[in-house]
C-alpha cells in the first residue's frame, strides 16, 4: 500500500461520508499539558469512523460481486458499516450477528436495508454463518479489518486529520486505539506518507491487551484474559495487521478501565461530545504519560459514539 | 432596544465567545418532517448560552463599576456565565449561591476566581444575600434575565443562527425554551430585526409552566405546580421580558417530562452531542406537534450541555 492507495481511497468515499470535525479543548489541555487534536468520527455516518473502510471496500467491487452481494459478521459498528456501504451502491447485504446482540443494533442494520443473520454468540458460529451464506448466495466477504481495501479507507481519518490540524507544525504524535488493528494500521501509514515525522501510538485496554503482547512478540498473540468496558478492542491482531503495526507505530500503551472511565467522562463533561469506551483509550494513555506528551502536538482519534445510553458506567 | 443595540452586544462580546456551530441531522429531520437547524450553544464558553449575556453586561460596566465588582445570585449556569465575564476583565465577582448547589457547581465558579457566598436554598435568603453583599462591597447586581444588556447578549445566538443558516430561504420559525425568558425575549427581537418573516415559538415544561400562562392573562404568573428534570426552566417571567415576549412571540406549547426526556435521549443518540434537559424542550414540542411544522424550515436554540451525568435520565 501506498500513498496514492490512500489517496484514491480517499477520492473515493469523499462523497459518502462526513469530514469529520476536529475539536479541541482548553481544560483538557491544560490537564494534558500538551496540544490535543480530537479527530471526531463520533459524528461519521453510522457514528463510527468504520464507515470509511466499508465505503472503500464495497465501492471496489466488480459488477459481477455486487450482484451477488457482500456478507461479514460483527456485532457493532463495522455491521451498520457494511450495511450503510450496501446501501449506498443498491447492493445486498448479509450480516451474521450474534442472536444476544441488542435489538436495537439489529433493527439499525435492517433499516439501512440488510438481511441480518442471527447465530450463537461465538466466533465458530459466527464463522459458519458466514460460510453458510456465501454457499447459497455466493457473497464477497468484507472483513472488518484484514483487508487492504479497508485499512485504506479507516486510513482516511488519520489522513484529514492531518490536512485539517494546520501544517505550520506537524504532529508530534498521532494516538488511536487498537482492537483488530485496522483503524491502528490505517493511522500508521496515513502519518507514515502524508506526515513523516509524527510518531504514532496505540492506546488498549489491560483487559484486552492482545495487541501489546503481539507487538512485542512478533506473532498474533490472545489476550491474558478478557474483562473490560472497551467493548469495540476485543479482537486479535491479523498477520497483516500486525506487520503494518510493527512497522510503523512506535508503541502501545494499556490503560484500565477507571482510567477509560475517567477519561470517556472528561471528554463528556469537558466537550459535550458522545463518545464510546473505546475512544476513551488514548486520552486515557495521554493523560496517564503525561511527561511523554508535555508541551507536544498530539492527535487522537475519537472512533466513534454508539453507547447504550441505558448501560453507562458514570 | 433595535437592531443596533443587539448588532452592538455581539461586536462587543465577539472576541470572548465561540461562534457555535449550527449542526443538522438526516434522522431527526426524517422523524420530525422538517428541517431543523440546531445552534449548539452547548459548545459555548461555560457550556451554556449565558456566557453571551453576562459577557455584554460586565462588558459595559463603568470604571466606577468595575473597581467595585458585581453579584448575582444563581445556583446554574448564570452563576459561571458571571464569574466567567468578569474574570475577562479582572472584576471581582460575588455569586450567592444556596448551600445545596453540588460542589462541582461551586468550584467551577471557584475557578474563574469569583467569591461564592453560601445562603439557605430559598429565595429570600439568595435575594438577602444579594443585598448583604451590595452594602458591604457596592457591587453591581446583573440580573440573570430581567436586564436590557443581558437581553440583548442573549439575542445575539439567534442572530448567529439567522446568519449561518443560510439566506435563500429564511425560518419559518426559531424556538428556544422559557424560563426567566431572557433567551425567548433575545431570540423574539433577533427574529425581528433580522428574519422579520420568522416567528417565534417557546416550549415550556408542564411541570414548570407560568409563561404560558403569563402569556394568556398579560401578567407575571406563577406555576401551578413545580415538578420537572428542566431545571434550567423554573423561574417565572419578568414584566420587562413578558412584554417582550407577548408582542413577538406567536405560541408557548408545554411538554411532558417523559417527552423532553425522550428528545434529550433523541438528540444524545443520534447528534452525539451532550444537551441538558431544558435545552430538548423545544424539539419535544415540535416532534409533539408534528403537523404544525412539517415541510418547514424550524431554527432550535440547544441552550446548553451542563449536566450531572451521575443523575441520568434514561
Amino acid at each position: 500500500m501506498n500513498a496514492q492507495t490512500i489517496q484514491a481511497a480517499h477520492d473515493r468515499i469523499r462523497s459518502y461520508i462526513h469530514r469529520t470535525p476536529v475539536l479541541t479543548n482548553r481544560t483538557i489541555d491544560a490537564l494534558a499539558g500538551a496540544e490535543i487534536h480530537f479527530k471526531c468520527e463520533n459524528f461519521q455516518k453510522i457514528g463510527a469512523f468504520k464507515a470509511r473502510g466499508g465505503l472503500n471496500a464495497v465501492l471496489q467491487l466488480s459488477p459481477d460481486e455486487r450482484r451477488a452481494g457482500i456478507v461479514t459478521h460483527s456485532s457493532g459498528n463495522h455491521a451498520q458499516a457494511i450495511a450503510y456501504a450496501a446501501k449506498q451502491v443498491n447492493v445486498r447485504a448479509y450480516i451474521v450477528m450474534p442472536s444476544t446482540a441488542p435489538q436495537v443494533k439489529k433493527d439499525a442494520v435492517r433499516d439501512y436495508g440488510a438481511e441480518v443473520i442471527e447465530c450463537e454468540p461465538i466466533l465458530v458460529a459466527r464463522e459458519q454463518g458466514v460460510r453458510d451464506v456465501i454457499a447459497r448466495t455466493g457473497a464477497a466477504l468484507v472483513h472488518p479489518f484484514d483487508d487492504d481495501r479497508v485499512i485504506a479507507g479507516q486510513a482516511t481519518a488519520a489522513k484529514e486529520l492531518i490536512e485539517d490540524a494546520g501544517i505550520d507544525r506537524a504532529f508530534d504524535w498521532i494516538l488511536a486505539p487498537v482492537g483488530g488493528g485496522g483503524l491502528l494500521s490505517g493511522t500508521a501509514l496515513s502519518s507514515h506518507f502524508f506526515s513523516p515525522t509524527t510518531k504514532v501510538m496505540a492506546g488498549e485496554p489491560e483487559g484486552a491487551a492482545d495487541a501489546v503482547l503481539s507487538f512485542a512478540s512478533g506473532r498474533v498473540e490472545s489476550a491474558p484474559y478478557i474483562n473490560t468496558i472497551a467493548d469495540g478492542l476485543l479482537t486479535n491482531l491479523s498477520d497483516r495487521t500486525l506487520a503494518i503495526i510493527r512497522q510503523h507505530v512506535t508503541a502501545i500503551k494499556t490503560v484500565s478501565d477507571p482510567e477509560i472511565i475517567a477519561a470517556m467522562r472528561l471528554v463528556w463533561e469537558r466537550m459535550k461530545i458522545i463518545i464510546e469506551p473505546s475512544c476513551a483509550v488514548p486520552l486515557a494513555v495521554v493523560l496517564k504519560h503525561r511527561d511523554q506528551f508535555v508541551g507536544q502536538k498530539v492527535g487522537i482519534i475519537l472512533t466513534g459514539g454508539n453507547v447504550d445510553l441505558g448501560k453507562l458506567p458514570f
